[in-house]
């Protein structure tokens, strides 16, 4: 017998859940793409994306039809040369892939690691950048939420770090996994360049791409020499024909799901969007707690403030992973996050970013917790009875 | 703040979660209706449903434009005449309504009242048919889950008492809340005609009606002068046109939806979806017995073996179920059925039946957990916990 | 070979093309049916309707879950009683099939057959409601627009005979296939009932009939004694809790559609409908006119003034109709309806209603122009060109 | 009055008509990108796409999410490096854009231009091709079917010059407007890369890029120098992670998408699919002929054996095209593509590539029939007449 007859819930750290409003939005005949009805769907984009970002008022946004790793191309192509060479703040794995992409395109590169299980260090990176007194790097690369650990470094403490060393490096900034979900204020907080992709907290199907250039980031794109005619951002007008926007045809039906979710997110208030992913993560975290045993699970980010409000690595210790997201996917319908990279075999992995609420994220964890009993696994006690008691704190 | 921001979760007994795949199915063009493609479908929907109610073999099954009052209809116009008498069989609220139908119609209704919150009596049954030496009742009408009350009434014990009691009248039976969500076996069970509709276990929206007639029922026809011509058995014949299956035009999109989620049904196995109904149901009231405190929260039904598996009525006592309501909607995401008929202000609901699994079940139950936290009501231990602990001894 | 794969035209009259914008309105989750979300939509329905009817202001408008025979049976059971009389003006097929719903539940019918190939005749029926001067005759039966024949009857002239004859006989109208397609002002024509299904020019799946009661029906209901509980006018009151407008469970999807399909009505103008109808007809009727040769096509209604702007029924003379219709629909993608009740194998018919335009109805004209040509059908000229003159006759 | 309330038939020359099966199959619930379920129907996709093109055994092929402008960068950066020069051979606009698109990475570019409204002249190719002694030359760039001029270039012809120059450069052809509408044998025809997109003839929305490398073009990846993370060949490799093949994250929606459409042309059969689009063609170009008058409409490609079957430009001489184009959409519910690059103000374009039936070419052409009526505009004779003729000649 399996349970699993039912809304199937996919709760891996992206693709997210696409809410029902944007399949919607994206089912539809191809429109007339020179009209002016596509142009101010496209419009409407434009003016929403730099508000999510706290993007300040004289940087640029740029769409790409792509997933995350082109928008790291476009990041890296329109701000750097051959030669260049990049501080790369590793915290999980993603901003080491970031720089290896980087690499192959000539950029050297430098990984400053964060130490196991915890965020980036920002003393560790003024050390570094002091130590440059040529100012050799001329950019750093660090993920805001690391969706293999969970990790959610210190933005603005990093600006600090970067600044008390007076150095003049962009800091560049990945929000895949945060961007709608966490807190993020590019302008008030220094950052650079900033990017993420639809399939996430954007609740956009995978396909499309985010860069967020400030001031510092378009003045390098002045002289940046790995710039390529499919990226570029000089192409990129918004004053031109539609079709530049995008190097090309527009990607239509992606438009017109952005444009929805962009709408809900208006309509909820983005700061509210924010508070409900910290209540509904702290709630995750909870049941992990209250799971916890010696030898059992546990959280992989040590500090408390380093945890991500979009994802949660928990590690298994004794109990079977494997086994635990088999019975929730084939007897109950849940699909969990596996761990990747270095937590392959060691971890699963819990995504609540973007489309979530209680019932989702409660309905994840006390099948969890069942699929424990069902194996006989150690818990030191019901971490669903421990979220739903989080998230009652948070409720009116 | 509110977290409501996900998938909202409709957990009223009906219209349940129609699946993915059946609203899909539903959106597309309108075909030929004389074609052969959905003659197919029609075929196939004729061929499955049968089964899903055990009809004996030389019974019919009607399927008809209409929600579940149509079926009634159907059920009476088909099989009564002016003057009958019949004995309504009340164990909550629908049976008394479905009585009224054939009131209306001239029909002779006299009900015997189920001890409160308990299901039909079937010696009260036998007791009063024995008395009927005339045979002036002709028929029975019985719910087998009533949606109000959420008994689930014991069918073989009521037809042994028919049987005990030697008495003819037809026994009709209210399935729509409960066909494909608790076992029924229409032939084996000795039952004249059951009837339910698309929105339930069916997992369709709300537009068809099916009513399933027995040798007996069918006999009844002949004689009937209720008939009328939308609903009569005679005209909707399967050997001619295609459209007079449907006395008139075909519910096009619903067919198309149905045949999808009797496809479902097939492939998940009916044994399996029974199964899968009774672990659920049984999670739910395990929660509502950890729940439960003198004074707050109780089930409404006392004998275990007398609750359904496919809806569960919770009275509330002292704790406020509207504002728990309230709370779970509007900041949570989750909708709860509300205490109809006797039970308005007294009790909410939780529809368990169709499309549900262990995060669906889950989610409720947490979020009511939750919302019961926020409300400080009192509760004897947590629900969720208990339901994930009861769904654990059933997963592998 | 075939040329058939493209987006394939079912050119049939009814159901007809439904709208992308109502099916994506029919494709969503299934709502709280207690919820004020479904009572908003409710009521726009509501008020819209009567507008679409032109329908008295002291009159009623009633939504079932049926179809048109369903809408048959409501305003046969709500007006009418046993023995009543009623005069079936026949000019086609459907108020026959009208009348013997009727003649099924106890009515008394006779039929005034219009002469072949034309409409009723008004000066018949004065004569024959003169002749009844006892007034036995209760209500008149006729179609609006027959979609066998595709002949539409003048109402006004029908009640101006009804008027002459000083007779109290209610005038009844099926505008199925013609509401929303065609002028139809049911106040100022004195129309005593009219009704409608969905699939039509309402361009809203099969699934809904539709009841516009004036005064003085809604004053036969008081004393009708054919009336039934499922369809019965006096418990679907708008004043009390919403299931109670459908007679129980909504028909969620539809009504979702139906909002959607009348917005878009009101988006064009009703007037502006009525017109592009018009003009659409009359390009079909100009391809026919092409077209004709003795022996050949020919337009079934004689008369220019009495051919339906909603469906139109071309003779095929010595041409097969079956290969014709073979040809268009499996090589060229475009389903044509046949001919029906007395038209089988001598008709077929071009469905113009609801969701058209001048691409669909010259690209059906231009393949059946294309595969008169493939059979070497005697054709007097260039039928889609005609078509194409006269459109370009009424764009500015 | 309007008469555009109907489906909307956007005619343009891409993004073409989208199939309901298309569009259905994209609207659906993300699933676990990492399952077996996702991995299936990338190795089905995989599993076509060779086919499609007639790529030789030794080839590969790669999906890009991207626009056909991703396409073109793909192609550059995978086979080029700074310095090398590519011949351009221009027949209307999109080569010289590809080759921009390349010399902005650094390479040098040489245009062909083709005469005024004809196709690449395989002689001037030949000799231009044996005046470069050097092999100065490392690429010539085409395209198939340029969607500005509607010129169909003869593949074949132009390997046939490069092979009697005796030259090393690789053919590189561009077969977004024609990939699965035109009959292309990249094997056979010596082609050493093609490249298209989704939103043409493949029936899928914008936001998937294609490239077919043969032997020749892999061998050239392993020295080009401007390779650059996104696109690179060698990390898109079918044999490890599922996510490598697409750079990251799949475009999930898309590839749901894609299958379907190359699911039904496999039904239909790729050879059936060329001739389909050639008798559409045929009909437009008949339509055009029996149109043109002199200082009327003409037919912008002057050799009938160059011109394509997937869109045709026709210039409007004395004829308001931009009012026919207002007409059209405004009034009839038609857009048509509007002439670009050199063809501003002078054509106006039928996009007939797809998704593409009789009912929908015919109704086009009558559409455009109608509008030249209402102008008064000077025609020759019935274009929509000689189309349906056409069309009725490959009809049985």
């Amino acid at each position: 017998m399996s349970l699993a007859g039912g809304r199937e819930l996919v709760a891996i750290p992206g693709p997210s859940v696409i809410p029902d409003r944007v399949l919607a939005a994206m089912h539809r005949a191809m429109p007339d793409i020179y009209g002016d009805d596509l142009l101010e769907v496209s419009d409407e984009i434009y003016a929403e994306l730099p508000r999510i970002a706290g993007m300040p008022a004289d940087g640029r946004v740029f769409v790409t039809i792509s997933n995350g790793h082109g928008a790291w191309e476009m990041a890296i192509s329109n701000t750097l040369s051959r030669g260049d060479k990049v501080l790369v703040l590793e915290s999980g794995r993603f901003a080491v892939t970031w720089g290896e992409m980087a690499a192959f395109s000539g950029v050297k590169t430098e990984v400053l690691h964060a130490p196991d299980r915890c965020p980036v260090d920002p003393a560790a990176v003024q050390a570094r950048l002091q130590a440059d007194v040529t100012h050799e790097i001329k950019a750093i690369f660090m993920v805001y939420t690391d969706t293999a650990s969970s990790v959610m470094n210190d933005i603005p403490a990093v600006r600090a770090a970067v600044d008390a060393a007076g150095h003049p490096a962009l800091l560049m900034v990945d929000c895949i996994a945060s961007m709608g979900s966490e807190k993020f204020l590019m302008a008030e907080w220094g950052v650079d360049l900033a990017l993420a992709a639809s399939q996430k907290a954007l609740m956009v199907p995978p396909g499309l791409g985010f860069v967020w250039a400030g001031p510092r980031a378009l003045q390098a794109h002045a002289t940046a020499d790995l710039r390529t005619g499919y990226f570029d951002w000089s192409a990129r007008t918004l004053e031109g024909a539609h079709y530049l926007r995008y190097c090309g045809t527009m990607p239509v039906s992606h438009l017109y799901g952005l444009r929805e979710a962009l709408t809900m997110i208006r309509e909820e208030g983005l700061e509210n969007v924010w508070a409900r992913h910290a209540v509904l993560a702290g709630a995750v975290r909870a049941a992990v707690g209250a799971w916890a045993t010696p030898g059992g699970f546990e959280l992989n980010v040590l500090d408390p403030a380093a945890r991500s409000n979009a994802v949660t690595t928990i590690l298994t210790g004794s109990i079977d992973a494997t086994r635990l997201s088999d019975i929730c996917r084939v007897q109950a319908g849940l699909t969990l996050g596996t761990g990747i990279g270095d937590f392959v075999g060691k971890a699963f992995r819990i995504g609540h970013m973007g489309h979530v609420n209680p019932p989702m994220i409660l309905g994840a964890l006390g099948t969890i917790e069942a699929a424990l009993v069902t194996m006989g696994a150690p818990i030191g006690g019901s971490g669903v009875a421990a979220a739903a008691a989080h998230i009652g704190g948070h409720l009116r």
